[in-house]
């Protein structure tokens, strides 16, 4: 298998542990690409050239953070992505942090490219404020402690939270989160570690 | 079950297709919401307020298309949306028609909210492209035919296309990706039918 994949997507960061836990990681090669200038290894194997895009072996190229898991889940079931006891909880948990990272990526992109003030209208001022009532809404809502099986919702927080710390700071995503306490277990894993944002 | 939905979101239209492929569009409500203004019964389900939301019998509210089709396909594996033979290619298609949808709704958005120039930038250039060379792909390299078990790449892959010719009659999404004939036997099926856009 070859992962594409580009040093500041949260996404990639997210199946790059997941590869870890599996034990595929060493089964996986990895190219750096930057997905915003159409490198011809992506656009070949992914027209519409986002990352985290997975070439199997037999040249089958999946994409989306939620469909690579799945087909990681299915490859080597244990341990599980979707522990059986908490897999809709789990699902539920993913789905809520990969919409908080689409917010997250679509404020970050307007910045990055269209300016500072890119967001300054309704949309970006929308995405913002879901942002800060998601993350609000894990104080009195939080989810199932971490144990011995990391699952996939519990991985996606964990990088959502990591991402809005170091792109967005003034969201103060920790803190206002109250997960600081929920995600220590997570951060001191290999796979966390080796995979930091910088 | 719930299903929170909007009337112009193709992802919803993706969900509804699965659940009267899989028999279960009886067992489960649908609430129209509008999601741009924060509905309130939808902010409760799911913070960051995206449709559709699938509320579970226990309250558990599940996001996001590929992860609530893949909770339809482990409640109800048959007909699955991941027929075994075919899955990782399944997969695939389902991750570049997800990747299509979200390009053209970042394109309907902006236009929307505002307004018509609001896609004059090298982010909208962008997106517009990766959907024209996208579609173009599809003619060297089309997807396995229809046949009577009906998979989720293949669900969205033709709502991907109806919804472009419907928003974005510019792109001419079925002549460009020669996929007129491929979905004939999809457009004949009662939820396909049932679900048009209008």
């Amino acid at each position: 298998m070859q992962l594409l994949l580009s040093p500041t997507s949260p996404y990639a960061r997210a199946v790059r542990i997941a590869l870890m836990l599996k034990g595929l990681d060493s089964e996986c090669t990895t190219q750096w690409v930057d997905a915003a200038s159409d490198t011809p290894e992506l656009v070949h194997a992914n027209p519409m050239s986002r990352v985290p895009t997975l070439i199997l072996d037999d040249g089958t190229a999946l994409t989306e953070t939620a469909l690579i898991m799945q087909y990681l889940d299915r490859r080597v079931p244990h341990p599980p992505l979707l522990p059986s006891a908490s897999a809709n909880t789990e699902m539920a948990l993913a789905g809520r942090a990969l919409a908080m990272l689409d917010a997250a990526l679509w404020i970050m992109n307007n910045r990055k490219y269209l300016g500072a003030d890119a967001n300054s209208n309704v949309l970006g001022e929308r995405r913002l404020n879901t942002l800060k009532r998601t993350l609000e809404a894990f104080k009195s809502d939080p989810p199932r402690p971490v144990s011995k099986v990391i699952g996939m919702g519990q991985i996606l927080l964990q990088v959502a939270i990591e991402y809005l710390e170091f792109r967005l700071p003034e969201l103060n995503a920790t803190e206002t989160s109250g997960l600081g306490d929920w995600g220590k277990p997570l951060r001191k894993l290999e796979p966390f570690h080796l995979t930091e944002p910088h």
